[in-house]
Formats: C-alpha cells, sequence, structure tokens
C-alpha cells in the first residue's frame, strides 16, 4: 500500500512518496518501550494470536470495555481472581465482531498492517474471516522464522531498548550478552516504583532497593546512593536513558534537610498529598545532577492520571487502559529545573506530553530556546497519523526538526514495532512534502531531513551512537 | 451545490461526494434542540422573514453587536421596555448591508443554504438585493407548504426532541399527541432552572416545581421526589433524554445530610458559592443515580459563562448572545460519576463542550475508556464545518466513531434543521474520504459508517429506537 | 515563487495565486513594531550583513542557543561585560554551518525571502556560500538605494509605528517631522516600564516620568495626570495607539484609595507580588478609560512569561529570546474591563495571544460579541504560515473576517517587513481559497475580502485613516 497516510494531492503524495522511499532501509533505532526483554532473552515461540496482539494490548481492550465488552472476556488477567477467557480463538471472534469499533483508530491501522506486512495475512479481518486469520497467524507463528530473535533481525532493529525498575536485578539482559546473539538489546531506568509515594509498596520497595543496591535507605542519603549505584549498573547493561512517569511536570530544588525530612515522612507513612508531589519534583533536580555526572538521557512523561478508571484498576490492575491524560503546565513546572541546568550542554532532557494543548505554546518554545531540551515523539493517545502530523505542524515553528528527538514506539507489542515506525515515517515524509511543494524547503534538503527524523537524529541524541 | 464544503483533491472529493449521496434518503434524528413545541403545535404560519430568521438568532445578532450595532435595531425584545425596531423590512435590509461581517461564518452558510434549499431563493444577499429576497420568503411563508408541520415532513425529520423545564406542563406536546398527527415531537428533561441556585428565582421555581409535581420541595427529599415524579411524566410526554447545562463539569457525590443542609441554606438563600456549586455537581450524581432507574440518556453541556455581556443581559435577557466559553476540566470534574457509575451499561452520558482543547486530551480517552460515555456533537461555537472536522481528527484515535452520538442541531431555528444536519453529514463525508484516499479505511466500511453516523448512532444512543 | 505556501490542489493554489496578486500593489499598513525610529531618522547606512539580520535577531539567536551555540557567539552583546564575536562574516558563517537548524522555520522563511526579494540573492545559504552571499548583501547594503528610507519607499510602507516608553522624548519623531520626509513613521505609548513594579528600576522611572511630564508623581493622581499627558505628546507625534505587554490578561477596577495605596507600596518598595498583579489589572482600566477619552486604540499583549531564561537574561538583558509563553485566560481576565466598557463604541481594545488555545474557546467569542474588542494577528510565536492558518480556521467562524485587526510585523528587523506582509497576505489568500473552492463565498466577495484584510481593516481599525 504505497500511500498508505498519504493525501491524494498529486505531486505533494509524489513527493511524500519519494521521501518516504528513502527510509526504507534505515534499520529502526528504538530508544523507549516496553517490551519484555525475557522474550528476547528466551527466544521461545510467541503465544496463541490473541495472546499475542489482543490480550496485552490496552489500546484495544479499552476501545472494547468502552462498548461494554469487560476486559475479562478478552482474556485480560483478573487481580481478583475471577475467571476470564482463556481460549484465543474465542477471544479472536469477539475482537472480528466488534472490528467495526476499531474504524479510523491507530489500533486498526497497527494491526491491519501487522497482520500485512509480519504475518503476509490480506483477508480483512470480519466475523466470517476470523478463524482464517487466526489460523494463518498461529500457523507462522509456529515457523522458527517467527520467533522473537528472528523477527527482530528481519525487522531491522539496530537497537531496542527495554524499560526496567531499579529493583530489577537485569538478569535477562545479563543472559543476553552472555550467550553471544547480536541482536543489541538494553535497558532504560526507571524509577518511578522507588520514587513515586503513591504506588503501591512504596516504602517496601525502597528497602529492597537498598538490599539490591548495597546501600542503607532508611537514611535519604543512602537511598541517593542507592539509585547512584543502580544506574551504573543499567549503564553497565547498556542503557543510555532514564525514564520518569510523573502526574505533573513540577520541578523543584528543595534544601537537603526537607527532602530528608519528607522521605522520613514516606517511611513513616505519615507523608502528605503535598509532600509526595514535592518528593516527586525534587526528585527530578536530583536524577538531573545524576544525569550530568553519568551521561544519562533523562527521558520525562508527565501528565497521565493513573488508574482514572477505579473498577478496572481494581479488577485488572495497572496498565491495563484505565489512565487518562491532564493539562501539564511544562512553563512553570520545568522552571527550576531549566534555572539551573536548562543551558548546560551535559544534559539532555526528552519531554514528552499527552496534552497537545502545550505543542506550541510551551514545548516548542522551551525545546526551541533551552538547550537541555528536545521533544519526544507524541505520546500514547498521541502516537497516531494525525497526532504525528499535528506536534509537526505545531512545533516545527518554534523548535524546527533538530530539537525533536525522533520517532519512539513505546510498545509493549513487539510486532508492531515496524508498523509504527513505519506510520511514523510516512507522516513526516507527508509533512516535509508540504514544505516542499509549498516552496518551503527544497527537496534536496527535505530527502536529508527525512533520513535524520527517522535514524540519525533518535541515535544521536539518545546517546546510542557512543558519543556522550 | 454537490460539492459544498468539500475540498478540491479530485479522488478524495468524488469519494466525499459519494459517501454523502448515501445519506441523502436518511430522515433526519434530532436529539437535542430548543424548537419551541408551540411552533409545531399550533401550525401556523412563521412570521415575517425576519421575525422567522434573524431576531431570535442569537448567532446573527451577536455578531452584529459586535460591530456596534445594538440588538434593538434587530428586533431583541428589550427587558427595560425601550423600544425596539418592529418593521421586518428593516431589520432584512439592515442584516443586508452587513452581510459582509458574515462572510466565512457558520451562520452566513445556514442562512444562504435555507434560503435555496427551503425557500428556492438564489439570489445572492446584498443590500440592492434585500427587498426582493424578502418578498420572495415572505410570498413563500404565506403558501400552506410552508406551515411548521408541512416543513417538518419535507424535512425528513423521522424525531425531533424539544426540550423543557421540569415546571412545563406540557400542554404542547399532549396536544400533539392528541391531535392525530404523525410527525415523532418529544421533550427533552432540562431541570437547570431548578437545580442552578443562580438562576433568578431559583426558590419561587422550587416552590413550583412542588406544586406541579404534588411535593414537599421545602425538604430536600421531596425535592428529590418531585424531580423522579416529573421525569416520569415527560417520559410518558416521549423523552429519552435529559439535559444538564452547568458551568462546569463537576460531579460529587455528598453524604445526603450535607446535601440536603445545602439545599435548605439556599431556600434560605444563605448558600455560598461554593454551595451553589456544590449542589449543581452532587445533582448530577443524582440525575444519574435516577438516569440508571428511568433510562433517560444523560445530556451534560458544561463550560459556558452565562451572561458574560452584562449589558446585554440587563438589557435583552438570557441567551441572546451574550454566553462565552471557559476552559473546562472532564477529568477530574467527572471523575466522582465515573467511580459511581463509568462502567455502568445502564448509564448513557452525552458529553458536550465549548472547549476543543480537551478533545484528544480528555474527551477522547474518557468516552473510549468507560462504556457509559458517549460524546456529543460539536457545541455552538464549534458547530461548524471546520469545528467539526477538528472535532473528528481530535477524537477518532482514541474514541472511534461509535463513541460519537452523531449530530445534534441544537437549534432554535427551525428553517436551519436540514441545513445543519447537511453540514455535519458533509464534512463526516469528507473526513471519512481522507481515510479512504490514505489507505485508513476501505470504501465499503466508509460507507456503513456514514450511514451509521447520520441515522443510526444517534437513534440508538438516544434511545430513539425503543431499546434500553 | 508565485506558488509560495500555497497547497497543490490545482483549482484551489489557482484561486488563492489570484486572490494573493490582488494585493500586489497594496502599500503596507505596519500599525506595530519595533522598529527603532533613529534609523530612519538618522538614514545612515546599515551596518555588515551579521549586525543587521543576524545579531538582533532573537528568533535566530535563541535556535541556535538551543543548539548550544551561546549568543556571545553571534555577536549579541554581553551586559557582564564579557566579549563577544564582532567580525560580521564569522557570525554569518556560523550561521550557514547551522542553517540546516531553520528548515522549516519561519526565521528560515523571512531570511530567505529576505535575501531574495530585498537583496536579490538567490544562491542558497550554505556554509561554501556564506562568504558569497555576505559580500553580496554587504555590496547592497553600500548603496545608496539600500538606505532606510529608501527601503522605506521600495516597501511601499503608507504608515510605520515605532513603540516608545513614556520616558523617551520623542526626539527621533520631531526630527522626522522637522526635515520634511515624507514617510509617515508615528510612535506608539507603550508604559509597561512605568507600569508594571516588577520592571528593574520601576520606582526610578516613574520619577522620571514625573519630570519628563511635569507632575507629581509621587502620589497616584500626580502620576495618572503624568500618563495623560505623556499620550496627548505621542498623539501630537502621530500616535494612534497605546500597547500594553502584560503577564496576564486580568483587569480589575479598584476603589481608587486601594490603587492609590499600591501605588504607594510600590514607591516605597513594599508592593508584594499580588499587589503588583492588581496595580497591573487596574491600570488597563485607567488606561480603558483614557483611550475612550483621547481616542488611542488599546493594544494588549499578554502571556509572555519574561526571562524564563535566566541564564539568557543575566549575561544578556532582556528581549533576547528567554521568554516563553504561558497559558492565558482572556474570560475571566477581561470580564471586569468588558462590563465597563466592552459595548462602548468610543473604544477599541485589539487583543493578542501566545497561547493558540484561546482562539475558539475564548478570542473569537469574544471579539464576535462585544462592540470594543478586535483580534490582533498572530503573535510571536505564532506569526508563521500555519499559525497564521490555524488563527484563521479557529476565529472566522465565531469573530468572521472583520473583528480581526489585520496583519501586524511586530518586528525589530526592517529588512523583513515585506517579506512578512507578503506571507500573511499569501496564507489570507489561500484560506479564502479554500472557502471559495468549498463553495463558503463566491469569488468576488474573497476578493475584496483579502484586500481588507491586507490595508483597509488595519487601516480602518487603529485609527490610521484620520477618522476616530
Amino acid at each position: 500500500m504505497p500511500d498508505l497516510t498519504f493525501a491524494s494531492g498529486d505531486r505533494e503524495r509524489d513527493i511524500a512518496r519519494d521521501l518516504h522511499a528513502l527510509t526504507a532501509e534505515l534499520p529502526l533505532i528504538c530508544p523507549h518501550g516496553h517490551i519484555d526483554p525475557r522474550i528476547l532473552a528466551d527466544d521461545a515461540p510467541f503465544g496463541d494470536p490473541a495472546q499475542l496482539l489482543v490480550v496485552p494490548d490496552h489500546y484495544v481492550t479499552r476501545m472494547l470495555l468502552s462498548q461494554g465488552i469487560p476486559p475479562g472476556r478478552l482474556g485480560v488477567p483478573a487481580r481478583t481472581g475471577e475467571p476470564v477467557e482463556t481460549d484465543g480463538r474465542t477471544i479472536w471472534r469477539l475482537l472480528a465482531e466488534n472490528w467495526y469499533l476499531f474504524r479510523g483508530t491507530p489500533s486498526r491501522l497497527w494491526l491491519e498492517r501487522t497482520f500485512d506486512t509480519v504475518f503476509d495475512v490480506r483477508t480483512p479481518l470480519r466475523p466470517e474471516t476470523a478463524d482464517d486469520i487466526y489460523d494463518a497467524i498461529a500457523a507462522r507463528l509456529a515457523e522458527p522464522s517467527f520467533r522473537p530473535r528472528a523477527l527482530f533481525e528481519k525487522f531491522g532493529i539496530e537497537v531496542l531498548a527495554t524499560t526496567e525498575s531499579p529493583l530489577d536485578d537485569l538478569t535477562q539482559h545479563a543472559k543476553l550478552e552472555a550467550d553471544g546473539w547480536k541482536g543489541r538489546v538494553i535497558t532504560t531506568f526507571r524509577p518511578d516504583n522507588v520514587v513515586d509515594m503513591e504506588f503501591d509498596g512504596w516504602a517496601h520497595a525502597v528497602a529492597r532497593l537498598g538490599e539490591v543496591a548495597g546501600t542503607d535507605t532508611t537514611r535519604f542519603g543512602g537511598y541517593l546512593d542507592a539509585l547512584r549505584r543502580r544506574r551504573a549498573d543499567f549503564i553497565a547493561a547498556g542503557a543510555t536513558s532514564s525514564d520518569h512517569g510523573h502526574p505533573t511536570a513540577l520541578t523543584i530544588d528543595l534544601p537537603a534537610a526537607d527532602a530528608a525530612a519528607i522521605y522520613e515522612r514516606g517511611l513513616a507513612g505519615t507523608a502528605s498529598a503535598a509532600d509526595r508531589e514535592l518528593f516527586r519534583a525534587h526528585m527530578l533536580m536530583e536524577f538531573a545532577r545524576m544525569s550530568i555526572d553519568d551521561g544519562l538521557v533523562m527521558q520525562l512523561h508527565p501528565g497521565a492520571v493513573r488508574n482514572h478508571n477505579r473498577w478496572l484498576h481494581d479488577m485488572h490492575g495497572r496498565d491495563t487502559g484505565g489512565d487518562i491524560p491532564q493539562a501539564t503546565d511544562y512553563v512553570h513546572g520545568l522552571r527550576p529545573l531549566l534555572d539551573a541546568y536548562g543551558n548546560d550542554p551535559r544534559l539532555r532532557v526528552v519531554l514528552y506530553t499527552l496534552d497537545e494543548d502545550t505543542f506550541s505554546r510551551e514545548l516548542a518554545p522551551l525545546a526551541g530556546g533551552y538547550a537541555a531540551l528536545y521533544l519526544g515523539a507524541p505520546w500514547w493517545f498521541l502516537d497516531t497519523p494525525d497526532g504525528l502530523r499535528r506536534f509537526r505542524e505545531a512545533v516545527t515553528d518554534s523548535a524546527g526538526f533538530y530539537n525533536t528527538a525522533g520517532f519512539v514506539d513505546d510498545t509493549r507489542a513487539f510486532c508492531s514495532i515496524p508498523v509504527r515506525h513505519d506510520i511514523a515515517r510516512r507522516v513526516d515524509a507527508a509533512y516535509l512534502a508540504g514544505l516542499v511543494t509549498q516552496g518551503r524547503l527544497p527537496y534536496d534538503e527535505a530527502a536529508e531531513t527525512i533520513q535524520d527524523l527517522a535514524y540519525h537524529l533518535p541515535k544521536h541524541i539518545f546517546r546510542l551512537d557512543g558519543e556522550k
């Protein structure tokens, strides 16, 4: 489908097609995502089509929930112990019956293109074709060439970053390192569960952090030491970035004694909501300082109200589609961090958002005015053909292309990785084609730019090229 | 004008035209609006063209006010008793002289298309053609085929919902029911004037509510009973939905004693601004519970600052063009209601907005994640070709098409009903044509979708198909 | 480049081209900007190409800073006394080496079009062409036809407003008036440095204001008198408008005694942050009253967080690229002013914004509903082809064209003036062409509209036509 996502103005479409073709042979750089490293460490065959493509995809299960189909019928595990559907074919048929709900959505696009480009299935999904498609995909999954490592290579992935907590022992990465496979799979340092006191079991996690790192985390100083040590371990396992998922973008540089006092109230179970917000904000300053020291690129993902759908959280746990975005203030929130380090060339902060209203008002002026800031790809609800287009239209004026950090797939769905990258490349090609046809950029510079966006920029900004 | 509102990319335009043609024979479903039911109950001839098309249209009179033409010169009644223009032809000429002010606006589009498709007038409106057009429309209005019921049938309206206060005795609907006309005209339960203590005469209205319903509204329990009884009466008069116009989207479930205490302070005239907001927020919870019991679909219209233009309100009263939108927080505001009933399949809440900044950030993720939520059509200042397009572009990613409740004309202007529906259908056709030309949706599914959006979805979601 | 910024749908593009051509001979109306009047009063040759086109352009220097190139290397004067680059050719080469950073940005468009249309340079800027282009521009700048007044005439500027503080003695304007040159250069009354207590040296400035105006500014009454007198002086020097750059859009009408008390706390150095905000808000009411008396059009530029980049401010001072927009509330902020004067035909307020999220939600409904309000052109970060387009798409529905005040270049870059106006005219032509091809506006009315937007409207709204 050569014109997928390209509009039909003939000249503009032709240029978009040519620009997109320039990215065809470029490897995939995947500096942020949520693939379980065990998949690649074990290299076992994937499960059935439903377990692979439906059950873990909260984009899919939330849409079905929104039309009254409970996640249990789709096989989403219940933490209440209630039985859920386990038959892959039954789940698949339920998806097929409700496939019309996904018209116009990115889930539909990703899945259809995955069927086509990964599994060679071009039959349209419908109730009456559900079984055939299920069988075809199941048959492919049984083949050795559809094992995870084979697909990794077929997809042209040059580097894939997974995301681990500081409590993770990184054995999967050690196993990958040890067994001689040439695929580059690195980790990312994501400390939210030992930073955000609103996580269930935060105090317990902090205690475990001390054990893992060999420091005394009953004191704030020992806690910071533990984090520094774990960062060093993560760097040894290939990490080039950290990641921070906070409700807001607030940063603050508390006096050390104040930060320590809040930490102690947290351990004592007496921290207030304000304490917790201040502690998260302060820790972003600490992590910025650590990044300046150890070189980890700092990713900031603010603005999700976690577990907004309480019933869903109670029934099925975190990360099952119940989070909702909220308005996010970067201009005042980040100011303390920027006052301290915004112009420091040693620091790289990649900002993401769920609030597109900040694209032109806040994010582009910030990234286009501070040396330390880069804009991450449109995130989650915005990682769509139209969201990606609106991002370029809104941020290029003030941030240009070279303050944007390239595409990240940010996915749990391994088989969707090439499709997602391809769509991002297509949207950028279409946007650049618009500049070319409007006389705002010559073709040769557009050609260089599309290749930078697809490959060179993310590799450089995420320090995957070995440079500091 | 076959290409009205279609862009000119040839292939995309042709597909849009084909998709739009599929809606040509579909009846109009009008589940929310402000037509006075007396118009249809009496079926008297309409007044002169200005009284029909200019005087009551606050889109028109506010634009002229913004250029210094006071509403009194356009015949808008003054509650101060000051004389206003009464000559239709004079008002019409004033409109024609200032017609250039409406270039690019939806008012221009609606009126021109109404002239053309309803009144067969294709002469462009200009100062020098004003009299001819006035005479032509006046002549049509004198014909029996331009009586309200004849137009209702000609317009292809399958069902039209009006909007009444719980204090309304519904005699117009009774008259319509009694006289055997086959047109389906139903009511909608809109309790704002007995809920919002900021309405002039709230306490008086509450007292009348008790009289109408036969309960003791000096007590909160009696007040709730009265509302329940009136809902039953409205349902008997065909109502399938309630409607709630609040300044914000706040909901809260107060302990019964607290709600009762605020209610009593309201009656005593001692309620604070915070009390009034909490009472509105609590009543949304009560109405959600009532909806679960009696099946009324719950429409929520938050975000208008009523009577922002104080002079206009003092001079000409409510609903004359002086309201202004404000930023609206759905994510936190609706959370208490969603915690309680968001996944309850018995509840249907249709959310509208004046704040398009919430389209992708809040509304689409909410509607795409909760079983009870649907998105209403772009409202008021956003009910325009560009507003409708931006709505689809921003919400389809996370909500798809089937969490949107179809078009509502929401109008006081009876003759504009077919034009408004037609424009919404055209915009959806153009959006779907874009998906088709971009390879994101096959034509046959786009064809099914346009018919669902235009007819089947609103009929189903507003429970106009007899299903619960 | 006839199709610059026009999209390539053939029919739409052709109509856009025709509409744009209608503006070719129209003079430029420049009612708001930051050209130093000394440039035209002295009419001395411009400096070298870098001093003219790079050093003072904070759009350019902030983008380079965002990629780690400090402003000192670009010749931006340091207030710390640190040496900065002074060699124009070195600065120019640095720009050329980093020219790729500006792909897709308005800076690139403005500079390239300036090279072409002002300096006849069509060689693409690259490291290897940097010297040639530098030499070519330098050679032009040495010619008499490239003196400021000659360019002013060549550009077709009918009137140019500069911006001065009430402390300015207006000698440059007096010199221009005295020497018989026919170019119309007027001033604008911008009192921020004597209104906003957060300006360095506010109390000192207020004392100087008293000296300049001959009143006693130790008292609030004398301060208001001084402002009135200076406005009269500015009007005598041609001013038709005032300009107010506030952090927020807050207005408030304080009792005179309260305003005076805050003023005195300000002089005593004891004003709080809340005092300062209230004082700014109150002064907008005072200025509205003065405008009703003396006829100055009131421009309001709210929403910039000044000196957000603290290092940049400490190092290089104000207006060097360190300001960042913030969310702005017009609906509640302006309400006191609108309650008092919003429908007063003697008042004209032109509203600007850095927060495009308010376009459809707040600004268009306000301007389309109050006689005193007009919408200024998209400002600063939004003064771009895409920003200008989104402005029309978002505000035309509720405000039409005739509540918008036309383009203002708002620039410090004299040579970019014709390019900026041309781009705004092109974007309006393209937007109108879309309305024509969609059947929403006949060509003849689009043709009248484009000329009104380009010339007649700003001339009228800013009272540059001699009418009150």
